[in-house]
């Protein structure tokens, strides 16, 4: 049961490293968001800190403050985007666990009265719909950073 | 669509003033966890902040890094005491993101390749069999911090 070693050419890994794009919506020193390409409801985003670790357990606990704090952030202006009812946030480790991609990240899926969620990482958004609702994120979190209502 | 405010008699906050039991694995200052009464798997262990917050999104941003930091170590414990292939993190607001108990807490659910989960807050476990669960968490809590491997 040992757990593997980070692999440093996971695909956030390479959204990290700017070699393939992102519809990001939030970054800061310690962690950057960006809509998941494969949701399970609209408006499904994901936080990740820049430092590697493979999940939660392996993760220097300096980060996890930083981490939640934007996954707070950027949750907020998720549930405000989408008019959402509600919000889970999941974190996954471990294929068992579901986890699919190994760099440790949180996801925020906006919750709908009556409606349920897709399942996980199944099929593609098409990427204009994913950037349309990354700019109505960024755009709530402008308008929060800048004192508005 | 306005959140209601903390109600002071939610089952958590009895909990954490000591007016009801709980089988408690884990306590720092700022932190409590226990076991989860209607656990969606073998070790379902809930943490949370002693500090009021009916969610995530009225959480003081200074309560997150305790909280997550907690979460980290009583999750490491759960997946050594419980033997887990892998872990799910999940923390729901509002009712229609699944919160049954408006006190802020996150969910930590051990799993196993190929077990699925069971339903959300469903049906009650035997106290029996959850005290010793609990025991099983604080025996690698005890290990850990006592250095031992």
């Amino acid at each position: 049961m040992t757990t593997p070693a980070y692999d440093p050419n996971n695909i956030f890994a390479k959204i990290l490293r700017g070699e393939i794009p992102s519809h990001q919506v939030y970054e800061d020193e310690h962690t950057i968001a960006f809509m998941d390409v494969m949701p399970q409801t609209d408006g499904h985003t994901l936080v990740l800190p820049k430092v590697p670790s493979r999940g939660l357990l392996d993760a220097d606990p300096a980060v996890l403050g930083p981490l939640f704090t934007a996954v707070q952030k950027v949750a907020a202006a998720v549930k405000t985007a989408f008019s959402a009812d509600g919000l889970v946030i999941t974190q996954f480790n471990e294929p068992a666990g579901g986890q699919t991609v190994f760099h440790l990240h949180v996801h925020i899926l906006p919750r709908y009265e009556g409606v349920p969620l897709r399942q996980h990482a199944r099929s593609m958004a098409d990427g204009a719909v994913l950037a349309a609702q990354a700019e109505k994120i960024r755009a709530v979190l402008r308008q929060a950073s800048s004192g508005a209502a």
